[in-house]
């Protein structure tokens, strides 16, 4: 075992604690957004940071840095209230990823993944994904100690293959091969090890 | 390909929308929140919304509901400033999962896991856990929607395995097996597919 405090941390090169703190959260989802913006160009760009915040009402949650090229997302977001998160799946890992540099044009144009436009929802799709959902943003709440935001929304519509639902709802990632990531750069495969019974004192968990 | 819209998700019985909609951020990861009340009772309780906020300074968030086990982790928080981010292995997953039961007594002493107090540190690190880092929160957030919170803290010190950390800085998850869960109750194994280069336009993606 190796120990770092603050001050190790601090004086760390800043690619190196990007890196590393960047891991210290373990595996993270892999989702891209699609925006559009006034003028009606579209955008996409990959998050690492989806994360769920209830069931009833459904929302989920995102963070989002000001700067860099997230910031067409939240002004996207902002403008026209509605977005999608699409799943990221092992056969596009690449173009995904490729979603994060600085581009002036549209990203579908220039990773060559295909918007799909569902039901006249007013923010594109990922044709390539399994699993897309169309939210309307909530919320975008401000954090003061770095200048991101957790940008929350409702959820409008789910489109995904009906053999991703197990029978009590739950889904099966694994059946379109959902990769997830670590760090900044990093995609995995997934395999199920066990599902629990629900946890409860002085009973024994069962697995299926 | 089926669609629900936001009427079909209100209308499925409680337990299959819970399953279903916490399923739809993807993989997640899987994290043990150790913590301690005013009396010294020691707290353990699983999260699967921990989130990277930033890297200088070094924060980490994660989203808790306000009534639940996890309330007692709230509490003990906002009480003693300090807590704890424990990875989960797979070698403790059950263990892990347990830790979600309603216990009055500690989690600790329920399932096993063992208290490990380093340099003094005022909140417990979860002994068999290979990543241990110790927050001092810094924000608790209400997310006003639907009553739960963003709790955010600045790492104070991490401990870890030095074969983990690779040159650049990144962490090799893989090599001490930490696990991903998706939905309520289901751990994962994870196997990297590639490590991809800093997305440019107009350069195509090296792979390491």
């Amino acid at each position: 075992m190796i120990q770092f405090k603050s001050k190790d941390i601090s004086n760390w090169k800043k690619r190196f604690r990007t890196n590393f703190i960047n891991s210290l959260s373990g595996y993270k989802s892999a989702n891209l957004i699609g925006t559009i913006n006034q003028a009606q160009q579209t955008n996409l760009a990959i998050f690492t940071s989806v994360v769920h915040i209830g069931a009833n009402p459904a929302l989920m949650g995102m963070i989002s840095r000001p700067d860099s090229v997230f910031r067409h997302t939240l002004e996207n977001i902002k403008a026209k209230s509605y977005y999608t998160i699409n799943s990221v799946q092992e056969r596009f890992i690449a173009q995904a990823h490729q979603t994060a540099a600085r581009y002036s044009t549209s990203e579908f144009d220039a990773t060559g993944l295909t918007p799909e436009f569902i039901d006249n929802f007013p923010a594109p799709f990922v044709q390539e994904a399994a699993l897309k959902i169309g939210l309307m943003v909530k919320e975008i709440i401000p954090i003061q100690i770095n200048g991101t935001f957790l940008i929350i929304g409702e959820i409008q519509q789910i489109n995904l293959p009906e053999n991703m639902i197990l029978e009590d709802g739950k889904l099966d990632l694994e059946a379109v091969q959902t990769v997830c990531t670590s760090g900044l750069d990093t995609y995995h495969k997934v395999q199920k090890i066990s599902r629990f019974s629900y946890p409860k004192p002085d009973k024994a968990l069962t697995t299926q």
